[in-house]
């Protein structure tokens, strides 16, 4: 039996669990808050987060890393992107030295502009063959509820990606493997910045035309950024970038999409995130993403803008104009 | 001034007639029925297709089609796909010999598995560089709204695309060129079969994880075949593939998506039809992708089964339960 160590307790990490526990994992699931944990090793249910869902009662929750990453042959990171490296380093002699590392995170570290795979692999010191990006168009309550999804499992290592693909494989939950890490992980990082502009759109009351340019404006520059770096364009088109990015946009849940949305109708990135808790990963992905495009001398047009309209330096309306207002051209100039 | 002629008056066609008109064309729109054509001169407004949406008043609205097509310079045809062809060899002596035609419809042809530019080259008998086709995500109601919204225009001869952009240019539409007049058909006819698969998804309660993945195959299975016909697959993830197809399966106005979601709580082609007076293109073009693909030898489960649930032969539910429960392997095999 697989013993698996989730870090953090989040709406996707919680998933996550459960599609690890239904496949057949000795699931642990680390969680920073005691009333949380409590309230899962004690109701197997996350309030917080998955309301309404049974947690396994073979999932274990602690607060404890030292606990859960104890004899772990696989662990899985679900955290905001630009806390892992410093919780990486705090707890790095605490991970299996032979532990395979799984990414379920979407962004780009700031400064460094490092993929969160690389951020893992600096930080553990690990070879890049213990380190697996899942990634797909994998919203975390339809997954709880246990819909059927697809999604892609990325590793350099085939074995390594096909061992992980057997961990989660359920009858709701279909994982393809790939090698095309960096593919999964731009693809993944930057759908959250085109939600952003695609709830822009909404939130200023432009239709379906305009939010379907958009979409496909966005994979087009995730694609050119992507293929510059070394992916495989077939990526970009599957699962973890065209899938993902149509589920995160098409669902009015998105975080990044309601972002988007409260800078349409007008509010500033600090009224937002003064009003709500929860961690719009686009809303700092999009500077690390426009960084990155900036040092790989590759045009982000919507990185850009969304960087400015995110900072309070343009209006939403004014993206959405510069938009629309380019200039006429042949589509693949 | 450029003299067009768009046949016939239904929602596509009256909205494209306004972008015309908009772009200073001098426009007669032909349709069939007397009272709307009527209405169109007198109160300036298609009641029946585009309710509360002002024509410009420059705008001649015929039920002859020899009035209609005198002296054109550009004729855009918008007709059901499956009646084309009888039609155009009714009046082919009325169009202009040197007249470039403009397609904007979305299907191929039962039995002969024609594109519609190819249906309009033989049925005219006029050279391939005189016809082209405009396609995108286009929802008919927005464009008469004048929201913003982009395009193609697909010419093998390319400055016959340059004019038609030109005199299609407005503020509000924006019409990029491309000589890729297959990618474009292609995307647009399938556009619809995969519409009514995404349909059949939601008419049965998948949420947006599996329509997402539906999307992603349907574009998977849309460049397949059209890269197999000899098109670009940057088409396929631009505004006349990946665009066209976001758009329709986004709204709920789609007629597709609608048709497909009737499907899904069980009702049979039949009482669809019997229930709506609308033609859902995509009921009709599954079975002649489904054959083209198969001329062509080219793997197309979806279009095979939605052929299959429209024809009665299979239920939507057997459809999806099928096409979640595909075999594990690697995605681009």
């Amino acid at each position: 039996m697989t013993k698996v160590a989730v870090l953090s307790a989040g709406s996707w990490g919680t998933a996550f669990a459960l599609v690890l526990a239904d496949g057949g994992g000795d699931v642990t699931l680390w969680g920073r808050r005691q009333e949380v944990v409590d309230r899962i090793n004690e109701r197997h249910e996350n309030t917080e987060y998955l309301p309404g869902i049974q947690v396994p009662p073979t999932v274990d929750a602690t607060t404890d890393p030292e606990k859960a990453l104890a004899g772990a042959d696989v662990v899985v990171w679900s955290m905001p992107s630009q806390t892992l490296r410093s919780t990486l380093e705090g707890w790095r002699d605490l991970v299996p030295r032979d532990a395979v590392s799984v990414s379920l995170m979407k962004g780009v570290e700031l400064g460094t502009v490092k993929r969160m795979s690389e951020v893992i692999e600096e930080s553990l010191d690990v070879p890049r063959r213990q380190v697996a990006v899942v990634s797909g168009p994998n919203l975390a309550k339809e997954i709880a509820r246990r819909e059927p999804a697809a999604s892609v499992v990325a590793c350099e290592d085939e074995e390594t990606a096909v061992r992980l693909q057997k961990l989660v494989h359920t009858p709701a939950f279909r994982p393809y493997t790939t090698t095309d890490v960096v593919g999964c992980e731009i693809g993944g990082a930057y759908k959250n910045v085109v939600a952003l502009s695609v709830g822009m759109a909404v939130g200023l009351g432009f239709g379906d035309n305009t939010t379907a340019s958009v979409i496909t404006r966005g994979l087009a520059e995730t694609a050119r950024l992507s293929m510059a770096l070394g992916a495989n364009p077939l990526t970009l088109m599957g699962l973890a970038g065209l899938g993902d990015l149509v589920a995160t946009c098409s669902s009015p849940l998105s975080r990044n999409r309601t972002f988007g949305e409260r800078l349409g109708h007008g509010m500033t990135t600090e009224e937002i995130y003064a009003s709500t808790r929860q961690v719009a990963e686009g809303a700092k992905s999009c500077s690390s993403l426009r960084d990155l495009a900036r040092r790989t001398g590759v045009d982000a047009p919507i990185a850009d803008h969304v960087d400015e309209v995110v900072a309070g330096r343009m209006t939403a309306r004014d993206m959405m104009e510069s938009f629309v207002a380019r200039e006429t051209k042949a589509e693949t100039d």
